[in-house]
């Protein structure tokens, strides 16, 4: 190809984000090439500054610039509530739907004894403790409607039963086998209004 | 969002990628989040090489690292012939095809009296400098079948025709209004192979 150094390893480490191949990896190359000082030189130093800076929020999970994530920083976002999600991509959804106005609880995954995930990787433990510390009255499962996220649900409701926190769950607009991070931003706020006790 | 500074800024910059628009914007960012060491740290690296290295050759118009381009300084790539494209993206399709050995011309676009770009813009009088100066004894016009393709592989002809030099375009296999670089490549073998004096 045109120069087996730089351009071409650029090129592969293209290919490994999700939604681009070989061929978009190199047509996206190209236009960075076409516009080094526009777009290329400054996407080349966001990428190293939010490589160097991002981190897991020691308290909820979230990924941010922060030790500590901009929403669990947030006094007004103090509300008692906690939303529980499965993943960063679901706490992103959740905030463009801007409706819920508490605080996360990241799990990084589901329950799976087949990949050995159990409650202590999940951060469960963390979860029923933050309800005690924070005060927290209402915990709002809104795990993805898959069988893995729906026993994870009730996993966390038997492990929250003693601190008699309120438990609820997204109830109307997800599908069954949906994923959170695919739902319109409206579909998202209307389950979360009409959440429902579990 | 999750954090209004660098992870918000660096999903704009992604999604003013070709092929990429805000949702996949945000999943590759995702993707980069959670494996900053792997991928996230080389591809700003990369990025940031190939940025303040990267030049367009001063003899053909490729893109590459070093001042004059590999396939310029290579020999053995000396072989009398020149094959004409429009873009970097149809040089490195060729390449693909892995049948052309000579060296390239790249126009960066084709003539458009809309758009005032000229024969200058497109370095042809450079290209026909060239012809004498390298001892050329083939100019392949592997040009777009397009309209504007066309026309400027006839504007190109007319003016290498005092060289004398054999005029060929690629013939077999390019489809009415087909773009070169969405070819497979195998097809770009075959019009090579079968290319047909002009
Ligand atoms: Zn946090
Ligand atoms: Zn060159």
């Amino acid at each position: 190809m045109a120069d087996p150094t730089g351009i071409d390893a650029l090129i592969d480490l293209m290919a490994r984000l999700p939604g681009l191949g070989p061929r978009s990896a190199r047509r996206a190359v190209l236009v960075l090439l076409k516009k080094r000082g526009q777009l290329m030189a400054p996407l080349a130093q966001a990428l190293a500054e939010v490589a160097l800076s991002a981190k897991d929020c020691h308290v909820c999970g979230n990924i941010s610039t922060t030790d500590i994530c901009p929403i669990c920083t947030e006094p007004s976002r103090a509300t008692g509530e906690i939303c529980v999600v499965e993943d960063v991509a679901d706490l992103w959804a959740m905030e463009r739907g801007q409706v819920f106005k508490g605080r996360y609880h990241v799990l990084g995954g589901t329950l799976s004894a087949l990949d050995a995930v159990g409650p202590d990787e999940l951060g469960i433990p963390r979860l029923v403790a933050r309800v005690a510390d924070e005060g927290v009255q209402e915990v709002i499962l809104a795990l993805n409607a898959t069988v893995d996220g729906q026993t994870t649900a009730h996993y966390i409701a038997d492990a929250l039963a003693p601190t008699a926190v309120q438990i609820t769950t997204l109830a109307q607009g997800v599908p069954i086998g949906g994923e959170l991070d695919y739902l319109d931003d409206g579909t998202i706020g209307a389950a979360l209004r009409a959440r429902r006790k579990l």
